[in-house]
C-alpha cells in the first residue's frame, strides 16, 4: 500500500482514474466509455467533427483566480463551442491531463468535477483520457461532435452583402480579467464570465439551421475572430458600434478601472460567444443580433467604416 | 515584424502553425482539415473510436536520446495502436502541443515532420491541433478511427479456454531503454525500437476479423497489459515462455548488460505490439503467434503456471 498523503503521487494513477470516472453517467452517444484502449462514440451522421484545445496553468488559468471546478468547466466549454461553431452537436470529450506529483488530489477531483458538470450541462460524455506527470498542470481537451445531416458551417462561406450577427455576451470575460488583474474579485458577474463561460451550445445549431454562411467561436476577440472569417472568406467586414450591446455593467467596470468598455467588447477574448454571417434579409435565429455587414475584400475588418487601432487577439509565445 | 531568432517566440504562433500544416496531403477521410474551428473526418461506420495519450519531455521522451522526428512519430504511433487494438482503422489525429518560448523552431518542425511521416505510414490525416506556451514540451495526441462495420474488440471478452496470442516484437523497447540508460547508443535495432515503434496497424484489424474475443495494445508490458484483459474479462491467463520469441539480439544485449532478456519480453513496455485472445482451435490471423491460454478467474496472470515476480508496468507520479 502506498501512503495517501493527499497528493496525486500518494493516491496513484490508477486509483485517481478510478476516482474521476467511477459512477459517472454517460449519454446515449457514449457506446463505450473510459477503461478500454479507446472509447466508442455514436456519430450517426457518418462525419465526426473534432477539435482540440490545450490549457496551461499560469498561461490560460490561475488557481488563485479561479476554482479548480471553474477551470475544469472552462476547459470543456471552450472546446464544445468550437464544435458548436461548425453547426454540430457536441457528443463527447477526451481529456489529457498532466500535473506535478505533489498536486493535491482534491485539485484534480475538483477539476474533473467541473468537467463533468459542464459535460452534463451540454449533454455530452467524458469518454476517455490520460493522466501523466509534468512540471505544471496542462489540460488538453479534445471534443467530438455530430453534424446530424447539416453541412459544416466553415469560416470561408461569407459573401459581400451578408449580415454579421453575434449570439452571446461580448467583453465580459475581458472586463473580468481586468478586474482580476487589478487584484479585485468583484463584480462577480464579470469575474465569473472570465472564470467560466456559460455558452449556449444550441446557438451554433440554430445558426446552421438558419442558413449561416460562415461561423466562428469568439475566443480571441470579436475583431480578431471576424478577421479569421474575413481572411478565410476573402471578404471585408464592417461592425456598427451602435448595434453592439455594451452592457451598463461593463460601463460601470470601465469607469471604475479607467478603461474603455467598447474595447473589451470589440477585442476581448474568452467570452465564447458565437459570430456568424447570414444572407441579407434572412430572419436571424433566436438569440442572434445583427451587428454589421460583410463588405468587399479590400476593406478588411472595420468599425463604423474605419480601422480600429489594434485588433487585439492572443498570440502565444509573445 | 518580429525578430526571427530561430525560436518559436520569434517565429510566432500563426507562422508556426502555417509552417507545420501548409501543403500537407490529407487522406480521403479528411473532409475538412486544420484551419477552422474544428475538423471534419469521415466515419462511415457511424461509430467513432477515439483515444488520447499525453507525452511529456523528460518523462516519456528525452531529446538527447531520440530525435525530435522520432518523438513525433512515436507520439502518433502510440495513439494509433490504441485505435487498432479496438479492431478499428485509424483515420486521423489531433495534436495539442505545448512548449517554452525559447524552444528552437526546428525542434517543432522536426517533431511535426515525424508526426506526418507516421501519419502517412498509417494512411491517416493530422486534422487539427493547438499550439500553446508551457514550461516543458507536452504533446497530447488524440486519435480517431472507424470500425468499418466490425464490433469493437474490448478487453472484457476473453473466456476460459481461449488462446492468448501476440503480434509484434516484445522486449525490444525495454532493452533499448536499458541500453540508453547505461549511456550507450547501440545496438541500433533495440535502441530504435525504444525511440520509435513501427507498429503493424493492420494487425488489429486482422485480429478483429479473425474473431478475437479481447485485445489490447502492449504499452505497459505484456504481463501488465494481459492483467488488464484478465481483470476486465474476469479470467486468468497463463503464458508459456517456450512460445515467446526471445530474440538472440535481446539475449546478446542482456548478456552485455547483465540483464534477463525474458524479463524484458514479459514486463517491458512501449513495444506497442498487440495481445489478443481467440477462441480455442481458431486459425490465428497472419503474424499472430499463440503464447498461452485463458484460465479460470482465480489464477490471475501466470507464467508457466506460476506467479512471475513483479509484473512491471508503468504508473505515473510514483
Amino acid at each position: 500500500m502506498s501512503p495517501n498523503d493527499g497528493t496525486v503521487a500518494g493516491t496513484g494513477e490508477f486509483r485517481l482514474i478510478e476516482a474521476v470516472t467511477a459512477g459517472r453517467k454517460q449519454p446515449e452517444t457514449t457506446l463505450l466509455g473510459p477503461g478500454d484502449d479507446a472509447a466508442v462514440v455514436a456519430t450517426p451522421d457518418g462525419r465526426t467533427v473534432a477539435t482540440t484545445d490545450v490549457l496551461v496553468q499560469g498561461v490560460h488559468f490561475r488557481l488563485d483566480w479561479s476554482s479548480a471546478e471553474q477551470v475544469g468547466r472552462k476547459a470543456v466549454a471552450v472546446n464544445l463551442t468550437d464544435i458548436a461553431a461548425m453547426g454540430a452537436r457536441p457528443t463527447s470529450v477526451l481529456v489529457g491531463f498532466a500535473c506535478p506529483p505533489d498536486t493535491e488530489t482534491s485539485v484534480v477531483t475538483e477539476l474533473t468535477q467541473g468537467m463533468w458538470i459542464e459535460a452534463e450541462r451540454a449533454g455530452i460524455g467524458i469518454v476517455g483520457g490520460d493522466m501523466v506527470r509534468a512540471d505544471q498542470i496542462v489540460i488538453s481537451v479534445t471534443a467530438l461532435g455530430d453534424l446530424g445531416g447539416r453541412e459544416p458551417v466553415k469560416r470561408s462561406g461569407a459573401r459581400p452583402g451578408d449580415v454579421v450577427a453575434v449570439c452571446g455576451r461580448l467583453g465580459w470575460a475581458a472586463a473580468g480579467l481586468a478586474v482580476l488583474g487589478r487584484g479585485f474579485r468583484s463584480p462577480v458577474s464579470v469575474v465569473n464570465a472570465q472564470r467560466c463561460p456559460e455558452p449556449d451550445y444550441e446557438a451554433g445549431l440554430r445558426a446552421a439551421d438558419g442558413g449561416a454562411t460562415a461561423m466562428i467561436d469568439v475566443s480571441d476577440g470579436l475583431l480578431s475572430d471576424l478577421g479569421h472569417i474575413a481572411t478565410a472568406s476573402d471578404v471585408g467586414i464592417d461592425i456598427r458600434t451602435a448595434d453592439l450591446d455594451v452592457s451598463s455593467r461593463l460601463t460601470e467596470v470601465g469607469t471604475a478601472l479607467g478603461a474603455d468598455p467598447l474595447k473589451w467588447v470589440l477585442t476581448g477574448g474568452e467570452d465564447h460567444a458565437f459570430a456568424a454571417t447570414f444572407p441579407a434579409f434572412a430572419d436571424l435565429p433566436e438569440g442572434w443580433t445583427e451587428i454589421g455587414v460583410v463588405t468587399m475584400p479590400d476593406s478588411g475588418v472595420t468599425v463604423d467604416g474605419k480601422k480600429y487601432g489594434h485588433h487585439g487577439g492572443w498570440e502565444h509565445w509573445r
